[in-house]
Formats: C-alpha cells, structure tokens, sequence
C-alpha cells in the first residue's frame, strides 16, 4: 500500500511512425501514451514504427507519462516481431488488441517473462491492458480481467465492437448500452481500471465531455483519447468533488493513524472502511493534487 | 408443492439495537422484517444490538411476519460473533451482505449446519438471502444465486454498489441499468426470489412506486423498505392484475383436479402448463389473499 | 470457404397441423420456414402435425426456402415423439424452443446422430437453432450458442421470457433491454446467428420496423415471423447500406485474388483483413443479390 497510485484518467494515441508526434506527445498532461503499432500504422509502415518506438523508448520519452505500447493482437502474426524489435524498458505496460479470451493474455505474459528477463527487468512488472473489441471479448470479458495479476484494466473499443457485430453507431448508443456497460463491471469486479474507448470527433469537446461523464456513471476510470485537446475535458469529466476529496482525506488520515497504532482497523464517520476504500480514497487525492487540466500548449 | 408459498414483496429493516421499534414493526403488515446487525448499527453499538436481537427472537416478534437477520459480512470479522450471539431459532433467514462468491455462502451454510443441530433445528431448514452490491457480486450473481439450496434470493444493494464503483446515483439511473437487470436474471434463473434495495426518500411515495415498479418490470418479485410507510405503495405496486389472479385460479385448480385424477399432465386453456408456473400461480393467489396494503396504523 | 452463405434473416412460423399454409408458405420470400409442432399447435392437434408434417416433408415444400422444424421442448416429454414421426430428410434444422442448458442442445445431438444415420444423411448435417425463453436461458445463452458445432445461432422469444419472469410487455420494452442485448452478444460470440423473435402485431408495419431496426442494431442478423406481409419490413430492416455492398465487393475481390496467389493475406483499404470479415462480406452479397423484399402475392 505504498508508492504513487497507478492514475489512468486519460490515454493519448500515438501513432508509432511519428517520431515527430512522440516527441511532443509527453506536454498535453495526459496521464498516459499509447505508441500505437497497431490500426494507426499501415502495413508497410509496421517495420519502419517499430524502429521509430525502439529509439523513442531507449531516448526516453519526455515528459514523463505512462508509455503504452500497443502491439498488434494474438491472430495478427505481427505480436512477437513487435516485442522482439519495438519493446524497450521505456514502457511500462502493453495494450493487446481485439483480446478475446484469457489465454491470450497468459500467451503474452509468457513472452513477457522472457522480455524481462532478457533486460534484465523486475518479474511481472510490466502490465497488459487487453482491448475487449468483439462480442466474443465482451462475453470472456470477467475471465480476461481476473486472468492474470499483469492486468490493469480492460478497455472498450466501440469502435471495432460495432465493426465485429456489423452494427451502426449512433447518437444515442443503444447498440453500446449492454456491451459498454458489462466490460467496466468486468473490470472493476477484477479491482482493476475500466477505460473506455476513443471518442473519435476531436472537435466535439462538449460530445467528448458528454461521453465521458456516460462512461464514468458505468464505472470507468479513464478514456483513450486521438488528440492533445481532449485532455482537458476528460480530465475535468473525471475531477473527484470536492466532498468527495475531503473524505478521501479522512480515510487516509484514519487509514495512516490506524497504521501507526500498529492496528487493522479503520473507522471514519462511523463506519469501518476495509482496503479497496483506502486505495481509492489514495487515487482521489492523487488525482485531486494534478493539475485539472492538460497542458495545452503546443 | 405444499404448505404456504413463502412470499416477500416486502422486507422491511429495522436497527438490531432498537428493541422499541423492533417490537412495533410486526404492525405494519411488511411480509418480513430484517432485524440489522450491519450497516443500521454502529461499531459501538454491535454488541449491544446482538443481545437485543437474541431478547427480541427469544420473547417472539409480535405479528408474525418472516424474520431475517442481517448480520455483518464474510469479510468483517463480525459474522461467526454474530451467530453465535444473536441467532436464535425465530429467526428464518439470513441476510448476507456484500457477498462476492459463491464460497462465501458455503462458509456460512457450514455455519449454519452447526447453528441448526445446536438448537435441534431441521437440518437445511435456515435460509439466507445474499446481497450483491459490487461490481464483484454482479459478476459472480448467477453463480451465488445457484450456490446452494438455502438460498432464497438475490436482493441487489443499490447504494453500496455505487460506493463501490465509485459513481453518482442520478434520477433516470443509467449507471445502474445493466447491474440491476442483471442481478433479478440471476436470481430467477435459479428460481429465487428477486429482491431490489431500499428506495431512500420515504416521503416520496409517487417515487417508490415508479422505483419499485421500474423493479418488477425488471423480474424483481420483492423490495427492501427503510420505513413502515413504505409498505402499502410496494404492495400496490406488485399486486397482481385481475386477469392474473383469476388465470392462476384456472391453473392451480386444473393442476388439483389432474392431482386427484392421479396424472402429471396439467392443460389450462389449451396449454399445457410445467410445475414453475403452478408455483407461480399459488405466489398469486397468496398474494391476492392479503390485505392489498399494509396496516399503517402506529 | 465455399457454398452458398446460409442467410437467415426472415424465419416465418407456420403451424405444423395446417398443410394448406405450408403449401402456401414458401411463396412469400421469407429466407426459412418454421414448421411448427409447438406451440403453435394445440395439445389435441400434435399428433396430426407431426403427420401433416412428414407428409410435407416427403413431398418437398415448394419454394425452396430453408426449413426448420419446431420440436417441443426437452422437458415436455414430446420431443422423441416429433424427432420419430415428424422428422424427414427435407428439414435442415430443428428449432429448439425453452433450450435452458448445453446438455439440452446435446442431447438432442445424440438424437439427431442417431436420425443421421437412420436417413443416411451426413453426420453432424441437421443444424439446431435454440431458443432463448427464460431468465435460465439467458444466464446460459454463451453456453448454449458455444454447446456444439451444430448450433446456427440463437433465436431470442420475448413473448415466453416476459412470462417466465411474470413481468408485463411494454411499448418501450425496459423489461427487455438486457435479456434481448445479451443474448445477441451470446450468439454473435460463437459466430452465429442472433434471430429476434417474434413482432405480434402484424398489422403494424411501422411498428415491426422500428422493432427489427433495434434488433439489428444489438447484433441481431434475423428475426421470426407469423405473417407473410411481415417478410418484406423486415428485409429492408436487414439491408446493407450501398457503402457496405461496395467494401464486401472489395473485400471478396482481395480474398479471392490473394486465393489465387496462394496467400492467405488479405489487404483491402490498406488493412488487413480476417476470415470473420471475409464470410461476414460473402454473408452481405448473399443478401444484395436476392430481391429486396418478400414477394407478397398469395
């Protein structure tokens, strides 16, 4: 119950043969980068991002945000050319595309263990957010979340969940509305992020911060996002309120004063307040103590 | 398929360490108490309650309704204390709260199995009521609802179900769509009662009926009450229709005469009709046979 | 990857004691008849079905739509009866109705074996489509789509869900928002097809348009029907927009060019494409090369 609490609020794409783009991407205060391998590289382009990612990782990325990496997916034959020639130290955590079952997951890890082995890297420290993009994904969903310690979240694609199902988008979502809502209860139910996919018109703040504020009331913690602007109105759609803060501040402070007794149990306002209260209450205030919004400087 | 169809449309809770409201509730026509040991009580007032709870099982509860004890979760540290001081044989059911597993039921029918051969009860007879108010317990509901045969019910906990996702109740109640629908299915899959939490504001009766009729559209055959007001509306609201009562005079009257004529075979206006729905038919003529509202006098 | 696409958007029930309507049934354009020995035929009635049933059957129903026969469920001692008299060669799926488990789908597996060999037909040929009718059938449906490899997808029956909860049918249709979701998700995760149920009112044209257009925006590809005016409405609810029609046209143009070259990859639009989306494009030409709407002359 130490160090700095994992926040994931937003997810900036990266496009993994755009030097240029990795080089800025760390100033919009994203809490996290995803270099992309994956949908936003062109086939002939793959060799040529994965090069691009390799030297951007070994350079260091500025700015200091969580750096995903988002190979191709288990059915792609691109996976294990992508961790073999892009992988580096640098990143922290892989996104797995169009994940559809657990053993993909277990797949990757064991590719994983010899990736940390081979840099010399802690065991099991880098993370797997599967991508649940299919009806196949959203069925498996609890099972890919609770399969391995690895995982730190599920994420939604909506995008290719209506592509798999051969389903139009529309304004209101009714196609979403199930789908959306059982993979962040997966995931949650697993103690682990729910992010939700892109919200795909960057120009929209007021859609983006609408579609934010839905996804929160399902239970998901954070957002990928296509463009520095959206950083600022996913993050205000995720700000805790202010109450909200001011009891975190109570549960830690009970939670610390318990700890220095030498005592398990926690009471706040009455109420004994178990593990999982104290953590969230712990990423409220790291939350709380970020800056609101994004730089937005270019 | 005989004795008295067990019916709870109506549970209404009552602080384990109030023995004057305790002895006042059995007035108000609820088909079931809940006597709290959990949430209703305060840390200090635990033990306290528990003596008052085993006084109130010994002396009886005046007006004869089912009684559910709702003692503290399998995490507490409180349950197996909980058992052995306020137990007694009066009382019917368990209410489990924050249940996350199925194994978490088999614990406690362990328990049970040695509470019933202490007090020379019938071995299986103690039933108990999960509630699912996780994102956890909405994954694993089915599973819980299936566990074992002394489970009666799923009752699904609002207000700690958003606590847990950490996300705001609103009026129209999006964020609950999905876990709601999907607990009262899991219920009634496994044949158990489907039970729907506490409606808060107890002066707004219009808005308890909405609620609770938003419930049983949803499958959900009972509520969870706060107060004695509460009554009436939840009964009005899962009274059956006229047409129903007098289809499950047909049916359970068919299902009699094809008993006494020795044949298993059941036809009700040119359908043959399976055991589920006799069950259900005798439900409604039990239901049909009470006094449509509660006895509100004080 | 071969053969005519099976293409089940239009599945018209007829009674299975009425040989005048079956004589008639194939001329209305619908995709597949539903012969029907369940409940669209009395108690009194079935053993005449199953006769008038095989009769047509033998002779060959004109028009040459699939046919499906509607058996009577597994638990009401019907089933080895119709699977006896009623089924000949000429059916090419059965229609299993209250399906609540897998063991269902393969016992009745173990029956069609054994019917296989007896016609000396191809083992494993006769396709089984269960229907999803109860809250047990829900929980189960991903089960139930993944039982077994004869199983061409789920059809979901709102008319007997909604009375095996005992919960009213409404225009807005909350009651059914989950159960409906669920199972098409169920369905289209086992690649198979989702088939809405039936749309009572079928003199409401509008109405049945507006219902098959939210079905097909949850994943469902096919609905049932009772009435040939219904064929055509729904058709055009499952047309593909001209868009669709075009990228299938190039999708199908790659895979064979990349057939012929003797490679299995497949680039269209510069991204790669899978098996799924390949058959999903033949599935979407089937469909644009038949006439737009049911013929409806009598």
């Amino acid at each position: 119950m130490s160090g700095a609490p994992w926040v994931l609020r937003s997810l900036l794409f990266v496009p993994g043969n755009r030097p240029d783009m990795i080089a800025k991407a760390g100033r919009y205060g994203a809490d996290a980068l995803i270099l992309d391998l994956e949908d936003g590289v062109a086939p002939d382009e793959k060799a040529r991002a994965r090069q691009v990612v390799a030297g951007a990782l070994d350079a260091g990325v500025p700015g200091s945000p969580i750096v995903f990496l988002r190979v191709n997916g288990s059915g792609s034959g691109l996976l294990a050319w992508d961790l073999r020639e892009a992988f580096r130290p640098g990143a922290a955590a892989l996104c797995l595309p169009k994940c559809e079952t657990p053993e993909a997951v277990l797949t990757l890890d064991a590719s994983l263990q010899a990736l940390e082995s081979q840099h010399r890297l802690p065991r099991g420290g880098i993370r797997i957010l599967p991508m649940i993009e299919s009806a196949r994904g959203v069925v498996q969903a609890a099972a890919i979340a609770g399969s391995h310690a690895r995982v730190c979240g599920l994420a939604f694609g909506a995008e290719d969940y209506t592509a798999d199902l051969g389903v139009a988008r529309t304004r209101q979502g009714a196609e979403l509305a199930y789908p959306r809502a059982a993979v962040s209860v997966a995931a949650r139910a697993a103690g682990v992020d729910a992010v939700d996919g892109i919200y795909a018109d960057f120009r929209d703040a007021d859609g983006l911060r609408a579609d934010t504020g839905a996804a929160r009331a399902l239970g998901y913690t954070g957002k990928m996002l296509i463009h520095p602007a959206q950083v600022a109105p996913v993050h205000a759609a995720f700000a805790p309120e202010a109450a909200e803060v001011e009891q975190a501040r109570r549960i830690v402070a009970a939670f610390e004063a318990a700890e220095a007794r030498g005592s398990g149990i926690v009471v706040v306002d009455g109420a004994m307040v178990d593990r999982p209260v104290v953590l969230r209450a712990r990423r409220t205030l790291a939350i709380a103590s970020r800056p609101a919004a994004g730089r937005e400087r270019d």
